[in-house]
């Protein structure tokens, strides 16, 4: 397995959704950062499951507690590690999958590559551990604050309800507002009918998440093998359920030609662009406008109907969901995919400044 | 800047688009892999620009030199270095973007990050660098080849002119068949004439490449941070001009249900799957079915009209192309996704025979 | 900071001496091994602080969790992570060292780098975290169990008291007979006696503790930056208080002529050598000999005794020792150093499984 | 194999003895340093075999070529890289050592690990691709000169020869006044005459190089897994027949008191220390005073005597050096050690500028 990223500022992540608790090492935060625990306390909460009716009913309270890395209240330097305890974890919900496989889990994959896993509540595999990115992110947002870096996410589609409206003409501000995070109250409303009726149906649906990274500086992004985009790209094809991304006009970019995509340059003082189907970036490295980009995920592979299955022999079964399980993931995904951003965000400002000689 | 891609099959590329030659370093190639040179050659020439009347006029022989690494025919285990000459470099035509920002280019992020560049051809920005990539993932393609796994990529789509057959219909064998490396006849005379007639307005077009893997084993990818989709995405979002990348159902699944979705296991010795929404992965480990995904290019920005843009005062300037370049980059493209997709894969190959005991 | 070390099984630290809790995660651990929760106890009290009259009076239980990474007794893939308490700090005893500097300590380093740091204990500079790296060494030696390959190193000097006998002539199964560590009776005996003086004497003393790795196999090491030794010598040079490594004859060898170093083969069906200068290892590779490598400690910089110093201004300042601090550190060094051995080791040997075609 | 060192200041090394050229990979100089061309040549003139009566006699220019990443003589941020002709290769030389194995050399190692090699002058295990590390080196240099740090290698010892001076009573301008690289003119003399003997009885004789690294700022160095010292002694153990290092006072440090081994701090503005014994490193951090350091070469392997050794199958033969060979390698060694100081320094500098939130 491989559960560090970054170069400079590299998480470690671990931990089982059944396990006494999962976490987090953080190395490479700068010493002397104010670590503020409320507010990794309330991205915990936004992550947390449990928090309205179309999540699902596993009821966590995110306590969390830094066993090292801050002194008096400010990072020291030294690694820091956050542990998240599992405290409503029903491991007996998940007996039924240790011989028979779910279909679009990675029970076979882990099975087949591992030998030996986990079962209790998907393991390793688990959305549970993305707590701990979330307080990772919490303290990357803290250092991007630093240079006044905003990372903002939102939902944009739920199954076939997609909000049209460009990010530019959306007030952001709104997105917690309602409990899908959409910062169209009427977009919002319909997609909480369609999760609410998809969760009475025993199945589930998948969505859309858009993100914002605004006040960014040029020059973030190591060409040409850790661009940008490459960069925020791997994090977000590492969330449970993501199979897609696209930064800027992505792929209905694919259909437009040069004269219609290319952003001219707007004179002035500060050099900006007309428009911005680049999604902030050009050539790999942050152009100075807002950084886009949207995550695809797929419908959450447990649905409380009865599927045609396989055990571990091959022999053919039946499988019905059980334990507790959300029917969308994308309102949970939201600060998912602003801090795995954060968290690929922060190391590329830490390491930009290691690529000059004027420091 | 970050110029190596890996952890045990590992690629460090060099070069600019006119410097005397590019290049790549292979690192981590086993001993004893006979390097089959004429294979080397013709991937190099599917790349090679000139290649056809949709493609850049410069044209190079795509010589190249294995200076490295490479005893009597076969790998020793040393560094394999390949230099690829640039021949058909002209520098001239590239005066006037000293100065002033072509739009959508990265002219302007690398004299912002870098103050000084190499601004003749692109420099280290252009698609040139990408020749010693293939070089590298024609070697990549004979390691798979001892594992059986085979990579195909085609073009999807050009512009607005889609294949809209599913994979498994298409013969990938009829791919090379024409020049615009689309398997089905009619489509691809459609995109012909699309790109043809784009290039007599002066203007380009985007597209899709699709890539199809094949006879894959099952357990390839490294939760939770070097998911095989993330792995193989970070390696296409590095391809100049892309701006997204989907797996399996992609953006498509996010509108659909998890009943619809989820790809039910056919009973039988080898497990398999009825459908293949997943594209082949599922927690980040290969299940066994083909790896299917989609890359998004943007059209090249470089037209052959008049644009507004600023020189590097910030001050309006006008700019129009010169030099040669394709009008549509994605034909070229499938040898480079394939290419990345070998590279890729092949060290996650190798990286799998070290999670185990059993050796 | 960069506090993961390895390539495949990669270990991460954390901790401060007097936060709640120190420990390590080890990420790929291959699945299916069984995880020896005794012997890692055993091994920590090897190293605990407390355990005879010539270790330091800090009095550790070394009580450990694993939180993560073995299901029913079995690493499952998944990261291990060990935490270990910290239960008998006495963090007021270091408020004399908050201004004022100890000399050879890294109070001054760890300020003008950090600016703020735990100076409790010693915070991040404290030997104490080695128990981690000793908790993460017994599941390394458990690895290389599976290969029948054997760690065990002794302590070879104490100040001027030196074992010259050679290792080939000593019976290493004595080594954990005596408190000093040292397998030669006579020699311990006069070892422990001024380790016994110098802690009268309010001083400390130096040492060197010497490793053996037996039953070797041929070609571990990854040249020409990734030796065998060059990986060992960076994970020893690692280790508090450590201020040289060498190998085989080291720097004896130095004064040698190629005529008496050279190490001539032996004729057999398994090829070995007649002497072992080369310390196991040529050209970055084991040989299947013995890898043999001593590593010289320094005097522990706290002693109590008076000694001029400076304040955070650069004022002169006095300074006693005070705190629960080892008189010489090599007796605990010996399982620090076999673990770090162990843990290199069984990087290499995974990372080895895929240098070939073969598997 | 892992031909790759460093984490921002990258170097990645390829080549063999007698391959058409060696070279190397520079990632992550920063833009806009001026390449100093003849600096280059003249440190690998420095290293260059057949420069005095006592080195090799095979006649290399060391004639190079940068073929990326300088543009009008200053870096573009784009790696760098530098080919270095083999002009001088005779493989007929080696035409011996096919099938017997070398005694001390990596011929059996290879062969074991690789299976397929290439012997001709020792392939990729030869002294000949540390040219490529000097080149690399000069950049170093030339990064650290902007900081004003200075590193200056010598020869302090040749056989049983030492130089017992300490280097602060040394003129270290005069190490190249002699070409046995020995400040002390009347040691160096008999280290000339150690060698000449030596060579004559077709005999080799092993060494050590001390190195002082002056005008250090406060503050290199990454603990706990990459520490200065560890980063420099890993770099050290890199470079062919080095069998230890050591930093300070070293292995005769452990022989010491702590009283007299502590470095007392000196008050006054910057602070400094009475005495040098942690060789500049406390902690792992540079504390500001010299860095200093040595380290041991064993002698040269192939000697022009007969030895017994054995054939690829353990029969016993006989075998006798033939090829050009240096009787002694520390007089071309003290390039090569300053060079990866200086690599591994300027990627500590580049680094410490990532690890604050003051940029």
């Amino acid at each position: 397995m491989s559960n560090s990223l970054g170069t400079i500022f590299k998480i470690t992540s671990f931990g089982e959704s059944h396990g006494p608790s999962i976490g987090i090492v953080i190395d490479g935060c700068p010493a002397g950062l104010v670590i503020d625990s409320d507010f990794i306390q309330s991205e915990l909460l936004r992550r947390r499951p449990g928090q309205s009716k179309i999540t699902t009913a596993r009821n966590e309270t995110e306590a969390f507690e830094i066993i090292s890395g801050v002194f008096e209240g400010k990072s020291t330097g030294a690694p820091i590690t956050i542990i998240i305890a599992n405290s409503d974890a029903r491991s007996k919900d998940y007996d039924h999958n240790v011989k028979v496989y779910r279909p679009s889990h990675a029970d076979y994959t882990y099975q087949e590559k591992y030998g030996h896993r986990d079962h209790r509540g998907g393991g390793r595999t688990s959305a549970r551990i993305t707590a701990g990115w979330v307080a990772a992110g919490a303290i990357a947002k803290q250092i991007l604050a630093h240079k006044k870096i905003n990372v903002q996410a939102y939902v944009s589609q739920v199954g076939t309800v997609k909000l049209e409206t460009p990010y530019t003409s959306l007030d952001l501000s709104k997105t917690e507002s309602n409990m899908v995070r959409c910062p169209d109250e009427a977009v919002a409303n319909k997609m909480i009918a369609l999760i609410e009726q998809t969760k009475k149906d025993g199945d589930t649906i998948g969505g859309v998440v858009s993100c914002v990274v605004s006040n960014m500086p040029v020059g973030l992004g190591e060409p040409v093998f850790n661009k940008l985009h490459a960069g925020l790209g791997h994090a977000m094809l590492s969330i449970n359920a993501v199979k897609g991304v696209e930064f800027g006009s992505g792929f209905e970019g694919s259909a437009m030609k040069g004269s219609e995509h290319n952003d001219l340059f707007e004179p002035g003082v500060k050099i900006s662009t007309q428009t911005n189907h680049s999604g902030g970036i050009q050539g790999g490295i942050s152009n100075g406008e807002d950084v886009v980009f949207s995550v695809a995920f797929k419908p959450v592979a447990t649905i409380m109907k009865e599927q045609a299955t396989v055990d571990e022999f091959g022999k053919a079964a039946i499988i019905k969901g059980k334990g507790r399980h959300d029917p969308c993931v994308v309102p949970r995904a939201v600060p998912i995919v602003e801090s795995m951003a954060a968290i690929v965000l922060a190391d590329f400002v830490l390491r930009a400044q290691s690529t000059t000689l004027e420091h």
